[in-house]
Parts: C-alpha cells; structure tokens; sequence
C-alpha cells in the first residue's frame, strides 16, 4: 500500500527543503492535512508570491519587492558607509541591532577554491562599479563570516579596494557576549586578546 | 527595517508548522526564494491538493483520496480482523511491514481525561456499528500507542467490545528489535520477561 497520491507529493515537496527528512516530512505532511483551510492556502500563495515576487536589487543584491530595495531609496541613511555581507539574511541581522545606518551590499557566497568559486561568482563586479560611481563611500566594512572562507573574502576585498582611497575594515573578533571564556575556541580567545581595549 | 512582505508572510507560513521556530522559519523563506520556480510552483499545489483532495475515508478513518479508501475497497483482506490505530499515518507504519493484511480502523486520538477527550471525540461510533453490520469480523487487535492513555485507550474498547463475542488483542510489548537491554526502561524489561516466549 502507497500513501494517497495528494499526501506522497505533498511528503516529496517538504523532503526538499534543507534538513527535513523523509520521518519529519510524513509528519508535516499529516500536519498540514489537519490545518485550517485558510492557513494552507496562504501558506501554498506565499509560497509563490515569495518566489515570483521577489528580485535581488540591482544596486545592492540583497532581496526586495522593489526596485532599487528600500534600503538603497533610503536617503536618509548614511551614504558614505557599505557592509558588506555574504547573505540577504545578514542584512536584516545587521540592521535590527540598529547600531548601523549606512548602505548594504550582498555579495551572495565567499571566495571557496574548495567548492570552485571565484570572485567572478559573486556579486563584487557590481561593487566596485558601485564605489566607482558613488565617490561619496568613504568607508567599506566587510562582515562576511568569520570562517576562513569569511576570512579570505575580506582579504581580498581589502587588496581590490584599498588602491582606490576607501577605508576598509572588519567587524571585531572576540569573545560572545554572555559567553564563558572556558568554552571559547583557541582562536576566538586569541582573537579576543589582540583586540583588547582599555578600561 | 522589515523584510520584504513576500518573505515576511512565507516565514510566518513556515512557523505554523510544528516544531520551527523563526530563525528555521527565517533559513526555509530563503531557501525556498533560491529553489528552482517548478519546485516551488509544486509545492504551492501540492499543498492546496493535500489539503482539498483527501479526506478521511466514511468506513474507517483513514485519510483517503477515493471513497471508500484503498483498503476498505480491496476485497482481497482478510474481512475478519481489524487493527485498530490512533492515526491515519500508523496505518502505513502497519502495513509497510507486510504481516498484517486485514483492515483498519483510525481512532483519531485517544482517550486523555488530561485533555479534556473522551470516547465521543474518538471514532469509536463508527467502529461499533461497523461491528455490528459486519458479523464476519472475529479479533480486533488494539495498536495505540505504548502509552498510558494508549492503554487506557486500549483497555476501554476491550471492555466495551468483548461482550461482542469478538476477540479483542494488543500489540506485543518487549525489547526493540537491535536495542540493548542496558539501555531499555523498567516498564519495558517488565513487559518484556512477562511476555518472554519459549525457545
């Protein structure tokens, strides 16, 4: 006996997102069945609505419903600032401890020699065309991941854009606020330590 | 600054589902904005197709897209048993192990006093008049859960059904198949020595 057609395409479809198996998808699956009808649908419209009205903003990269994104409309941001971030999700993680008012821009992945992807792969073409166009950047602060892959895309960001006169800095490495130096990673502590500042 | 409307309703769509939070809800919106358009497009329908094309078969409680469903149609099983479930996904559970070929009947849940539920909200109506239309049934083998409201559950339809003159059976309780016995619970070693069996 095969589940009933509607439940088994219902099953594959949630089996492809990221870290939902076949157990966790049959129970998603028996869960929607037993939702309230108007849930699923707008669940089933913002499925769509999510993909087809959805772009990456020409100026930035980073996703929006128009075009350019709210954040690049914005003049009253400060236009001399760009972070740089790898993913669209990192943007709204910077912008929601409000302690950061400039412009964005998503470079969509780092540099991996591992996984094959070179600077030609991500969104840096339109970076520098970007600071070109825009002499008023005074500042790009690079906060791509602090992962060596993170760590390599910095380096060589800092290397293509310094030439031209624009400061370019990185967030700070160091301890996790809340956080217990005895569970600290050799490398964060080190980090920790160069970065020191005085009381 | 929010997320576009189209991602900030595809995440709230997500945190319906049991067992995600936001920051999973926040990681599936952007994963399904990379997923290719056909996969999405699928999933929108799929969902709406689960919840529009199924319904729980009129004879035993099974989710169902045909009326009756699979099993109760299929003449080829054995008519004189029905095993008796909690939900409509335990049926495949059963049936996938391919040594029970007779019917089923879906509960919907069980008996919990805690809960408020009572054999009212359980389909155990439409179980007794099937019993009663159907005298060729002789044992109904009682399959909740080993649970202390799936036995409660268990031991009320034994009651209620064995004046029947109908023999009414529980699944075996024991060790697990590959488990170790260092690891099992008291209530399992129990179960396990009282239904011990010769070899």
């Amino acid at each position: 006996m095969q589940y009933p057609e509607p439940i088994a395409k219902l099953i594959d479809s949630y089996m492809k997102l990221p870290g939902i198996g076949s157990k966790t998808a049959t129970r998603l699956a028996f869960y929607t069945i037993d939702m309230n009808q108007d849930d699923v649908a707008a669940f089933a419209k913002s499925l769509t609505a999510a993909k087809n009205d959805l772009h990456y903003c020409t100026i930035c990269g980073n996703i929006t419903d128009t075009e350019p994104c709210e954040i690049c409309r914005d003049q009253s941001r400060d236009q001399t600032t760009i972070l740089v971030v790898e993913q669209p999700k990192d943007v709204m993680s910077i912008d929601r401890t409000n302690e950061y008012h400039g412009l964005y821009h998503v470079l969509h992945g780092v540099l991996s020699p591992i996984e094959g992807r070179g600077p030609e792969d991500l969104n840096i073409e339109s970076l520098i065309k970007r600071l070109q166009a825009n002499p008023s950047v005074k500042e790009l602060i690079v906060a791509t991941n602090a992962t060596p892959e993170g760590e390599a895309t910095a380096q060589y960001l800092a290397r293509l854009i310094k030439p031209a006169r624009i400061k370019v800095t990185r967030l700070a490495h160091g301890l996790a606020v809340g956080s217990d130096i005895e569970y600290a990673d050799e490398m964060t502590l080190l980090k920790a330590v160069e970065g020191r500042t005085e009381l």
